[in-house]
């Protein structure tokens, strides 16, 4: 069956491990947001997109889902020592990343090529594409004015109060090379635990995928469990816009007229199972399961899920 | 006395060192080439500024004379496995200056200003300026055609032969604020043991500084001893250009038509005290002595003696 899976950051990279480790490389490929990236010192950095390709490689740093294991900071500790901002914390086998990039973009390649070719480098079989060669950056309306999504998720540490998003730029952007065919190969499509707002969101906004994506079948797994993200600021945008966070407003959240009620299937925790009478009203098929996947063996374990319950759909 | 030095690597930065120790800081201004300067992994990289502030700062690695004490590799190892380029090594705390940098002149800081706040942070009292804020990178003409000086230095380890230089853009470019000031107020200038093709003749080809240098009282120290170069490529391009490389040599440059024939005095070491007639010849004075200052002490009592010869010549 082939796959294609939209994916954020820490928990999106969680359940690709999972289906990579279920499929072969030729049925999966992950498309990857890229609203979060940014300029940061002169370097291209794109966080969602290295921890999917951490995660993959077996590179992922355990404790935190994001950056690289046995990571040191001496870079970082060197700019800071200079009077340099320290609210992004740089590792230094992060930064040959980032470094890499940018040199190879100076020259023209394009992000989707540069990490089709990292993935290479360091052994990630399956097919993980950025969503667009084009910036699409996420800002982030705030009651204290507009700020670039880092300033706001790091910066910030999301304590100012969210009233919207944009994504500068998306509507002149194109969907990089494979992913639009990849979407309508895609007997399956899944839409990852990744926050709604500013994981998925962007990748739906790139013209042309929402209309692939609407002739797909599409699963989407909660990112939210009891009320709460595992990871990152979902349950609090949902506050911040007056909606109780739950795996229902997620659901909604895919359902509504503005993503286009793409929804086929979707999957939720125990802890959560009073909300899936709810779902089910939406017309939306739901399957109960543990979704919490901190170990390789549980991402395999729901990917599996995930496929099968996906075959009752198709 | 107030004095001025021209520098260019790790010789000019050893004898800038010195005379630090022995100076106050009101009393030496530093003027530093950055025809070496160059843009790599989209990061501005200043060599010989950087070598002159962490020698003066006591950070430099005492077996290169480049570069920081304590440095690791671990950006450049993790690059490498993406395929980057290895031809410039790049350590980690080195890194975080050329970051801090990058970061400030995408601000609009300029270089001389960023000089002085790294200075500030890292305890170097003496004033240090880069000779321009405008990129003046050194082209060398070679056999096998133009190329950008790092390639020529540390990619093709000065392997080509090289035909002749030039400075790109510097009919352009403007002396940094101070440079003109600190060489008109100075009693001495001093011509550090640095490259005279690639170190001394940039700082003197920048608009301005050959006239306000013809003014005063120049002393330089030769960058070769017993027909060799301590560090660096000045003997090979001696060599190249069908010059015998020595003390002579260094002096003869100095005082030709085309820089102005602005030398005061000249020192040598004790090794070449057969070309001490032939310099006076030219109407210099020359000082023979030990030039070879590898330790804090040598590079002091060096940095004395040319400050004694050059109270003889005021």
């Amino acid at each position: 069956m082939k796959i294609a899976a939209f994916a954020g950051g820490v928990g999106g990279a969680k359940l690709a491990h999972g289906l990579a480790q279920v499929l072969p490389p030729q049925d999966l490929t992950v498309i990857v947001n890229t609203g979060d990236d940014f300029i940061h010192f002169g370097l291209t950095i794109c966080p969602d997109l290295d921890t999917v390709c951490y995660t993959l490689a077996g590179l992922a740093d355990p404790q935190t889902g994001w950056g690289r294991i046995d990571e040191s900071y001496r870079a970082f500790e060197s700019l800071k020592t200079l009077g340099g901002p320290g609210w992004f914390r740089l590792g230094d086998l992060d930064l040959g990343t980032h470094l890499e990039r940018t040199r190879l973009q100076k020259e023209g390649v394009q992000l989707s090529t540069i990490t089709e070719q990292f993935c290479r480098h360091w052994g990630v079989r399956t097919r993980v594409l950025p969503v667009s060669n084009d910036p699409i950056p996420t800002r982030v309306y705030t009651d204290e004015g507009e700020l670039a999504f880092q300033e706001y998720f790091v910066q910030r540490k999301c304590e100012v109060k969210v009233e919207g998003f944009r994504f500068d730029g998306v509507e002149k952007s194109s969907p990089a090379p494979g992913v639009l065919e990849a979407i309508q190969e895609a007997e399956l499509l899944i839409f990852c635990p990744s926050n709604p707002w500013v994981s998925i969101d962007p990748i739906l906004a790139v013209p042309g995928i929402r209309e692939a994506v609407a002739s797909r079948r599409v699963i989407a797994v909660s990112p939210i469990i009891a009320g709460q993200t595992v990871k990152g600021p979902a349950a609090k945008m949902y506050a911040d816009f007056g909606i109780q966070p739950s795996a229902l407003a997620v659901a909604r959240h895919y359902s509504s007229k503005k993503t286009g009620g793409i929804l086929s299937g979707f999957i939720l925790d125990q802890k959560d199972h009073e909300d899936e009478k709810d779902i089910a009203a939406l017309g939306i098929r739901t399957l109960v399961t543990d979704i919490l996947i901190p170990t390789a063996i549980e991402r395999r374990r729901l990917a599996e899920e995930v496929l099968n319950f996906g075959k009752l759909l198709v």
